[in-house]
């Protein structure tokens, strides 16, 4: 993964919890939602047909891996896994959990208002469930 | 897929254009975006990790096949792919061809404004070129 160039926005937006075989797992600094974001360590690619047959198989997994324990910590009601890229074209995958109620709930996150930062204490606790989960 | 049942929203807002191996191709009717919805023919499954991990490989392979079809058929900006069901249950991905300047860009098409339904001629030309290019 030598030489992997982190997006400039991805970086400041979000925490590194954790360097899976593809993917940076990253923690978004909005604490409206539990939302995780996976990057592949690959540049150049803003698509997920982009990357390799055997990639796109890694992603499937580590992206699987990461919804089911973000479902097993929050218990929400749904998980929204997206790759939009309209903004940051750096390819990058969403994984949020979603619960009746949430801001802007049915609707989606993207877009939506303003991040509210976590306490770093709280971040702290999330982030060890998270790594304890998966 | 004898018995697969299809959600009554997804079957009224979509049409089918093809089967695939896992999913049902359909075109959203909705001409503000070229817009495509995959549904895997599994009754009872809302989450794309609740699927076996050979269905999760063609979930991905039948979603990036859809997506290179889409982007060359649209010459796109960027293709969105989304799972969400926070209104829909049943599981299904969304495709979406995205250009700068179409309604609501930057921002996600979903929960935006109202579908306009297509021409039926200019609905048939656009199913034709996505098929074509499969």
């Amino acid at each position: 993964m030598q030489g992997f160039e982190l997006d400039g926005r991805l970086a400041r937006d979000s925490d590194l919890l954790i360097k899976l075989g593809l993917t940076q797992l990253r923690l978004q600094d909005d604490r409206r939602w539990p939302w995780l974001v996976l990057v592949p360590q690959r540049n150049g690619l803003s698509e997920i047909f982009d990357l390799t047959p055997l990639d796109q198989a890694l992603l499937t997994f580590e992206t699987n891996l990461v919804a089911t324990a973000l479902k097993k910590v929050t218990g929400a009601t749904k998980i929204n896994i997206g790759a939009l890229g309209n903004i940051v074209r750096q390819l990058h995958v969403h994984v949020v959990a979603r619960s009746e109620g949430d801001a802007n709930w049915p609707g989606p996150v993207w877009g939506h208002g303003t991040a509210e930062a976590y306490d770093p204490q709280e971040k702290q606790i999330f982030i060890r469930r998270i790594l304890e989960a998966l």
